[in-house]
């Protein structure tokens, strides 16, 4: 079994780093001349999906998206999701899911177990209720050679608060929450052997004051690697294009962990229109590189 | 328009503070002569609804498990979430979602929609983004007469170091994480005019030391009520049952809330089996109370 790293290692090796967002926004419907219905999603999704292929190498559905329509929404997800692995593309499913126990568990199998309906290759979680309780998820996607990408510190300012509040009890005492989390998935990933990229990441956002935000790229674990005898662990960085951060500082951002930062960009392709699609997508994939 | 939080009180005023969980784990559709599938799910649901009806006053389905299904799953649900809402009871969909921007807007969009396919009355919400990623959702519930619960301090013990961290900027400085969720909740619920139940909670395990968790009820906001002048805040209360708190504890742990406490219990009463299932809502109400 290939781990969800190594697949991801091979994508950005093959296409570079650019993630390609399926995210199919009410107002992007109507100006690509869809309905807003599940015809209009699935229509979006393969069109998306189609351009991607041989032009980059991961794309991410934004869940909710699909959620507002239900069963139908998640029916043309389902669709999406099969073309999207049957083209060879890495598929993240932006879901944020996150519970405890058996629910969360519920969710990994949802998203994560080979045959499921839903599968994608990796997807990504909130531990607002502690890293600990993710640990079916963990489980489940080092079983299935799958990947998860954990919520750390987002791009979105209003996340500050709660993201650089300081932890006072446990292994992480010291540390913000987003170092924290950091903190724990880079330890978990010792237990990925020999892979060069990790398959557990974290969401650092593009636009985050990494220090201010308490995150220490080297004592966390961001920066270490294989060579290290670690493997490195990867990032799913949003906040690039409409967020504010420029797609050319991507190296100058996430430094020692660059070369394994994988770049959201849904808006500033999908406004291209189905038309300007694949040109704007190789433009993008050039600018972000490998 | 009536608000969620007079229906809420007329809920718990009518069946007490009973919330009956509808929560399809595997082992319980196998335990139940239930395919585990979206048959069995359906099932199951239907009846949960069924026996709830007249006994209880709210239900709270799991999405997790039905997501374990894909889109056939959601078909189940949305037939299970109709089914509870024609037999009038207050459905709180367990989603816990979490989002920024119009992505977290689709799914208050998905679930607190009239018309909506997975219309449910009120949804859980993560706000690990910070409260104020959460402001489309609760919007869009004042509008429709929804309502929402914002975890805070769930009953599990592995959220501990995440959510008693201390913020240290912002209106909240000081404060623990679960102790600035829940006054940023009960600020909000200001804007709630004239309810004695407000249209927005907070989730608050009965299992938590709430002063380990930085959390006090009167400075907080948790305590006042109408009578103050200002809404009181209703809680969602995991903990019960399985995970080790007493239901005759509720008035102790709650205090001046308790009236407004909503007593989630899930596999103490499935594990009756469809044939104990109404026997086991009746003795839960009972012991739970109003």
């Amino acid at each position: 079994m290939i781990g969800f790293g190594t697949r991801l290692e091979q994508a950005i090796d093959g296409h570079g780093r650019l993630c390609v967002g399926i995210d199919p926004h009410p107002y992007l419907l109507s100006q690509w001349g869809l309905g807003d219905d599940s015809a209009g999603l699935r229509d979006f999704g393969l069109r998306v999906v189609e351009a991607s292929a041989g032009r980059a190498g991961i794309v991410k559905p934004q869940v909710a998206f699909f959620e507002r329509h239900g069963s139908a929404g998640f029916a043309a997800l389902e669709e999406v999701l099969r073309a999207a692995r049957a083209a060879g593309l890495v598929v993240i499913a932006d879901a944020k899911r996150g519970d405890v126990g058996s629910s969360v568990e519920a969710y990994g199998q949802a998203w994560l177990t080979p045959g499921s309906p839903l599968e994608a290759d990796a997807m990504t979680v909130s531990a607002f209720q502690g890293v600990g309780s993710i640990t079916a998820p963990l489980e489940l996607a080092a079983r299935h050679g799958k990947g998860l990408f954990v919520l750390a510190a987002t791009s979105n300012p209003e996340a500050a608060a709660i993201q650089t509040a300081v932890i006072g009890s446990g292994a992480c005492s010291g540390l913000t929450v987003a170092a924290g989390i950091v903190a724990d998935v880079t330890d978990w990933n010792l237990g990925d052997p020999a892979a060069r990229i990790a398959s557990v990441g974290v969401v650092l956002g593009a636009t985050v004051d990494f220090a201010a935000y308490g995150i220490d790229f080297a004592a966390n674990g961001i920066d270490t690697a294989a060579s290290d005898g670690r493997p490195g662990t990867p990032i799913l960085a949003p906040g690039f294009g409409h967020q504010g951060a420029r797609f050319d500082q991507v190296d100058a951002i996430y430094g020692a962990a660059a070369s394994r930062t994988i770049v959201a960009a849904s808006r500033s392709i999908l406004a291209a229109g189905p038309s300007g699609l694949a040109a704007a997508i190789t433009s993008h994939a050039n600018e972000v590189g490998a």
